[in-house]
């Protein structure tokens, strides 16, 4: 019994990530039960059984994409010395994470956000929180580094606008424009910022020197 | 004649607009004649002798687009003195698009951009092309201010990459958070990023005096 709910878990999350890759392709609103059928090659009732509608299908995407999130770029980044290196290695993570090409189409809540932008209901709230909780994470470790003394004159809102913002657009740019050089400008664009406001920038990467 | 031939062009650009503001809620995939005949109330038959096909009026509401972005954003920046004087406005006059809510969905190319990214086709061609010419567009007038002895040790390429991923993240993080603090990080960002790189700050708003 153990066994088959363990076997069922792997399932659905292996269901789960093949939902949120084709979501940044086919956009959160393209995601069917039929199309992800047929590309796993499982049966379209199979998968009805966990998810009744197209929307609780959505839901659990959002879910997993925020997972996928946490195991990929806020755990590695937990691990760094708490600081301006801390929040480095938060940015640094996200940009490793699109680059290793995981998600198709770059990033599940780029593409959500845009997409749910103008509607209304439980997916738009669920990824407006996810926004508003990202933000919180890269304030609160911005708050941190001003408390370690490694951080002076820019309040931690501003640090966490400026970080996402260079790793949405480096994200969209990627996949329209040059990839590598899209993601040195959004390291390049972090690191000249936080070492401008590090009394000791030598905690971070010289990025003229790796660029 | 000519009177029919001002009328048929004025009625065009109305036409357009509507289907670049329509395009900003539904996506560029989800404009169709039908809609677009529905909200003009006129009839889609009308609509059908000027654009054959969705990709048509698709491709007429990207040029209009663009058309808009230069008549709101590129001319009034380039009335200010060449320098970062320039390059702020233009950024500024980007911002200040955004706010006056003449799209609902808050800007046409980002929404357009996420949507084409994995597609292939006409559309997201011209789409690249618009990016590549904007981003060279900041890029120029930043090489104008280095020119000026106005902005000292960053390559204007990264300083595109930045005053445009400022711009992108607060038109979308103003319709999922608060949009006076989003636009308010938006400035300051690239205020911040110039003024430091600036011999002669005083030729741009302090952010903190306005904040």
């Amino acid at each position: 019994m153990d066994g088959r709910l363990a076997r069922g878990a792997r399932t659905r999350t292996a269901v789960l990530d093949a939902a949120v890759a084709l979501a940044t392709e086919s956009g959160l609103e393209g995601l069917s039960l039929g199309e992800l059928a047929e590309r796993l090659g499982v049966s379209k009732s199979g998968l009805f059984a966990h998810w009744r509608s197209k929307e609780e299908l959505q839901l659990a995407a959002v879910e997993r994409a925020r997972e996928q999130w946490v195991e990929r770029i806020v755990l590695p980044a937990l691990h760094r010395p708490r600081g301006v290196r801390r929040l480095w290695g938060l940015h640094d993570a996200r940009l490793a994470f699109y680059e290793s090409g995981t998600l198709p189409g770059g990033c599940f809540f780029a593409a959500a956000d845009i997409e749910f932008v103008t509607r209304t209901g439980p997916v738009r709230a669920r990824l407006v929180e996810a926004l508003h909780e990202w933000l919180g994470l890269i304030e609160r470790l911005a708050t941190e580094a001003v408390a370690a003394g490694e951080l002076v004159g820019i309040p931690s809102s501003q640090i966490a606008f400026e970080v996402n913002a260079a790793g949405t657009a480096a994200v969209y740019q990627a996949r329209l424009s040059d990839p590598a050089a899209s993601y040195r400008y959004a390291r390049r664009a972090v690191l000249d910022r936080l070492r401008a406001a590090c009394p000791n920038p030598t905690l971070l990467p010289d990025p003229e020197a790796t660029a």
